[in-house]
């Protein structure tokens, strides 16, 4: 089922941030269709490529957890809905750490090539994260 | 198919702007479980108090549009994400009309009660609104 192939890409290369499992899960090539405020958004990545992006998106959140709240499977895509919760660490868009956890919502669309995730739309509440790392 | 149902109050409600067919599509309360940046996030509310949210929401966009991207239909919920467009006409939280066309990408789970929707999580991109309302 795509919808456990997504939760275990989410566990093992996101949460454990084992970035070398992508190639358990991904096609070879992946695009990042949207996701507003992502630096790698509009990009195709090749597996490389999207391990790099892991290990820069983790490094300043490295204990970084994502929950699945809800799932819905379509025939080539499944859709999710998650909380993400972290220590920051270390630098994130020119705000250093502050050893406070930082909590974020979101909603993604993984697309499929055949068995493999192929790419991701994606909307984060990217403003709710601006003004955690303000102190708002 | 829910999938309908949703498709239908976008159009006539958010889109054609007609509060009062809220009544034909929801449940008797309806709950905004999340979505940050939203004044009503958390409460429920009866059809009057929907209305309401409907008519203060649209009011300083009053050409708004909502352009359905995905859709995926589950037992009791549909996941959609869409594009959002429309034309700064009055106060959005502070930010005085501008004339300028404003635009937003989001995703939404609708919770259904029976064939009756009651309810939504949401996340949309308010960081990328609150930077076109800023003018940058």
């Amino acid at each position: 089922m795509k919808a456990d192939w997504v939760e275990n890409f989410i566990r093992k290369v996101w949460n454990e941030g084992d970035a070398d499992a992508a190639a358990d899960f991904l096609a070879s090539a992946y695009t990042i269709h949207h996701d507003p405020g992502d630096p790698w958004e509009g990009k195709t990545l090749d597996l490389e490529g999207f391990k790099d992006r892991v290990r820069q998106s983790r490094g300043p959140v490295p204990d970084q957890r994502f929950e699945l709240l809800d799932v819905c499977e379509g025939e080539d895509r499944v859709f999710i809905t998650w909380l993400w919760q972290g220590t920051h660490r270390g630098d994130i868009a020119g705000f250093p750490a502050t050893g406070r956890t930082l909590s974020m919502s979101g909603a993604t669309v993984y697309l499929f090539d055949g068995d493999r995730i192929s790419g991701h739309w994606q909307i984060a509440d990217r403003l709710g994260i601006f003004r955690q790392l303000q102190g708002a």
